[in-house]
């Protein structure tokens, strides 16, 4: 049997022939920046990458089309409906706009599984929420410190998380506190890991007692992954303990508040990601059938 | 080897200690009637077994909260924030009707996992919708007609599904036109069928295409299951052809419109992972475990 790839040498980082490792490592600061300010109220709407930072930013921005700026996130498998949000959204707002890529798009954001981070990023600062961009970018900056290649195994969680996740499926719990971020760390797994990993569906903890009972005697090679700490978490656990195959309780990070707490995770988890394709010796990054796929379902 | 229990012969349904059978088989009818009108504009909150009835609606009630009546689905797992948003809705709405189970609830619905279904019927009663309450009910007997178990396995769809659904995990690739549909299948396939399916997240395509690339050579053992016709569909049956052990595009119901048929495949699937408990002679019905999580979780 082969050996597996050792992730504190650098040989196994030819795998990652597209380099995102080099991405992942620039992201916090990596992110086009809004050179004005535009009119409120605003209104968010997000396509295929987009999904994500539009949900994010629901809670204050309820509205898809508002009277001041409508921001489109035109992260592709629009399904032909872009053009018609556009025309409703010229219709009602002052200013529109486009960013992510295709011809609309007037602030250019590349099509990657880390763009999530660049479309909220622009947006606060887009909408006067300096602070909170800042503390984005520290949280990931932090996160960084610990989980880049130079960082050796024992002591990066990444690393380590990576080699739970080898030949086993993540099962997501995350605290009520990060909406949606179970399904953002699907879709990063998938894209980063190429690998398959679970959100349960709301009242989760009914889905997790439940889900397991007819087959978990088989020994299902799942690891549960929890995100944060709360009561429900909490019961989850002790319901999952003797469920899952491996139970990793992610530390919180040093970021404070929702959202950069909710990103941080997402960062950690997609540097574990990266480092389970280098595992399986897949390029962590994008692929031809990405961009042909994409086409078709424009 | 133990021969797999026949679905065509009354023996096998002695597993069904709870009868949920019997609860399946009623439930086109089964649910409580408002005895009034309520006064508009209407609002719909959902905890646990409600909050897919309340997804559902929130195109007609965009508001959690409404000067008129505040439904609020008290279906469980409410992590004590039931009290609170109950105060807020008296402050708030002219009348709140509490539909569910606990002390609270004025119009009872039982825990179960069919009660989304309950929840909705009633909603639409009481909010004027006799039409389309009468189409779901229809929706759901016509199902009845081929997937009750007097229907021989040959014939019944719901049968046929529960053995491809032995020992694989269902992925449910569902139409945008049934938003959440995916999520309410892994829940009811988890509490009836006991067993672990997958939703994907938004963007799904991109999923399917990157998720199971680093194992799929393996062969893991997935069934991808088509709920609805569409351009984004057609995409996912061609990625996904080749990257699971089966596809199952499923009929289209009989009834017609976006909720209708949302709920005749939820019926159908509910049927499926009924057979499938009993496949695996497992109780379909629920357990003392989850009446006590329900306890510890409210």
């Amino acid at each position: 049997m082969e050996a597996l790839p050792d992730l504190d040498n650098l040989e196994t980082y030819k795998a990652d022939k597209s380099r995102l490792g080099q991405a992942l490592e620039r992201l916090p600061q990596d992110a086009p920046t809004p050179e004005e300010r535009f009119p409120p109220p605003y209104g968010v709407v997000g396509f295929g990458e987009g999904w994500w930072p539009a949900e994010l930013l629901r809670d204050r921005f309820p509205d898809t089309l508002a009277r001041g700026t409508t921001f489109v996130l035109a992260g592709g498998y629009d399904h032909g409906k872009l053009a018609g949000l556009l025309a409703a959204a010229r219709e009602e707002s002052e200013r529109v706009v486009v960013l992510g890529f295709g011809p609309e798009a007037e602030v250019k954001i590349p099509s990657s599984p880390l763009s999530p981070y660049r479309y909220l990023r622009y947006l606060l600062l887009a909408t006067g929420e300096l602070e909170l961009a800042q503390s984005l970018e520290a949280a990931l900056k932090a996160e960084l410190e610990r989980t880049a290649p130079y960082v050796p195994s024992q002591e990066n969680p990444a690393k380590l998380l990576a080699w739970s996740f080898l030949e086993r499926t993540p099962l997501w719990v995350a605290s009520e506190r990060y909406p949606m971020l179970a399904q953002a760390l699907q879709q990063v797994f998938a894209r980063v890991g190429k690998s398959l990993s679970i959100a349960p569906p709301p009242a989760a903890l009914e889905f997790f007692i439940t889900a397991l009972e007819a087959r978990h005697e088989q020994g299902d090679p799942l690891v549960a992954v929890t995100l944060g700490t709360d009561e429900e978490i909490e019961l989850a656990k002790e319901v999952l303990a003797t469920r899952v195959d491996y139970l990793e309780e992610l530390d919180p990070p040093k970021a404070k508040g929702p959202l950069p707490e909710a990103l941080a995770y997402w960062y950690r988890l997609a540097w574990a990601a990266y480092y389970l394709a280098l595992l399986y010796r897949k390029d962590p990054g994008d692929h031809e059938v990405l961009a042909r796929l994409r086409e078709a379902a424009s």
